[in-house]
């Protein structure tokens, strides 16, 4: 696994950073949830497209999606799925990402407002760092299950302060 | 499922475009490798935190990435496994990626020749459509795999043409 190539040794570095703030930390615990809102716009799915080299006629052709049964052009599903490591590694800078799944129930159009959310599902001390696990969800406008699946992440610290969603 | 969402009658679209060109298709079999090599750069790093929001400091900071046992900034795996829709939409556009599974084994660093790889290990029919399932795998600098996993996804046709890597 990624992370069993790290020094531990060097972690503190990390706890220091986590402290260097007057606002106090929370302690990460089962069942914690950690939220970010965001609502993609077409410029978004330009530049995704741009930087992962993605030329899907569905997330640029409304004629293109619409013709397999879409409201319109879509926002790609790993775009989507980057709020997961964006909420963990906002919450726990340097948090080393280990594993993902995915499934990508329902579309995402470019305006819907989604929420992507990770709720602690298990948690051990792995050396001086802790392996955290993750059920990871985004709804779209309200509750509607877009995307369902669990992450693997090996943190630095349990604590973190609250960040502006 | 995504993919039972959509109308089924209106593939032919599809069809006809794979067909359009004057190069003779290749029709998709179990067993059958598509590859994309890529070298992402530093650039392509600061592009996908802009569009991602995800400025964990492990991919933008030298110093982060070696407290924590790295060589050097590292690129965001959901960027490297960006690879999968990117070979499998490339081959089939207008596919509709439906899951993915990433285990993120080691690090991929700017620079890094990354070759994305995807093997069809199942396929059915699915009123017109075909569900794939493949086996999805990156490896750096030769054979040193990086990421593996699976990912389904529906396709409008088994016929495709060669694509530049």
């Amino acid at each position: 696994m990624l992370f069993r190539s790290l020094h531990s040794s060097k972690i503190q570095y990390l706890r220091r950073r986590c402290f260097s703030s007057a606002t106090a930390p929370h302690v990460l615990k089962l069942g914690d949830v950690l939220r970010k809102t965001r609502i993609f716009t077409e410029e978004d799915v330009l530049q995704y497209s741009k930087v992962s080299h993605d030329s899907n006629p569905l997330h640029m052709d409304s004629a293109a999606a619409q013709n397999v049964g879409f409201d319109g052009p879509l926002v790609h599903g790993m775009l989507v799925a980057s709020l997961f490591p964006n909420i963990i590694s906002s919450h726990f800078p340097a948090a080393v990402y280990a594993s993902q799944t995915l499934n990508f129930k329902l579309p995402v159009y470019i305006g819907d407002q989604v929420v992507g959310e990770v709720q602690v599902t298990n948690l051990r001390v792995n050396k001086n760092r802790y392996l955290a696990k993750f059920k990871t969800r985004c709804f779209k406008n309200g509750e509607i299950l877009v995307i369902e699946g669990e992450a693997l992440a090996l943190l630095p610290t349990l604590d973190y302060r609250a960040v502006e969603v």
